[in-house]
């Protein structure tokens, strides 16, 4: 368990969901994706979502941090308590639907 | 006013946060791009995100529609009460600081 504060409140919580949106340049672009790939569903170019508890998000920003080039790539990390804090629109192709995955 | 519904509760909200992500064909993207840019705020290469009323939405949505192929094109649109239901994390470069544009 791990204490987490949304909209000013504290909560108890086992897990957070992530959003992950990354501009990589090429050369390390791939190695960004297979690391992800471990925690998180690819949804789409750039983008990958999942719950994750609070060490396997520790894991993921250090392992990003030592494959990227701080002053070259940009990743914004989204964290949320629960995917329900969310509501989700896809407009034309669905690139990875989540549900058929789990 | 209107009524929204987050972890199974419902909330009168006035406005909702956007993150909006696309991956889409060249020969439309900078015409989403410029579009976009009406209502958000660019973040990162095909990423948008701001705070937006119910309306504001509906005319994204449907100005979206009108603009892509949705046989070719693919757009997320993650929606949320507020934008303190998020923690955002950088890690590099902050391509272009929301903060700095309010």
């Amino acid at each position: 368990m791990f204490l987490s504060q949304y909209g000013g409140k504290t909560y108890w919580s086992i897990s957070m969901y992530l959003i992950i949106v990354y501009d990589i340049k090429v050369e390390r672009v791939n190695k960004v994706k297979s690391f992800l790939r471990q925690n998180l569903f690819w949804v789409q170019n750039s983008v990958f979502e999942g719950e994750v508890t609070k060490s396997e998000y520790l894991n993921i920003e250090s392992g990003l941090n030592d494959i990227i080039n701080i002053n070259e790539d940009s990743i914004i990390m989204y964290k949320f308590r629960t995917d329900d804090m969310m509501q989700k629109e896809i407009l034309g192709i669905e690139k990875s639907p989540i549900g058929e995955i789990l």
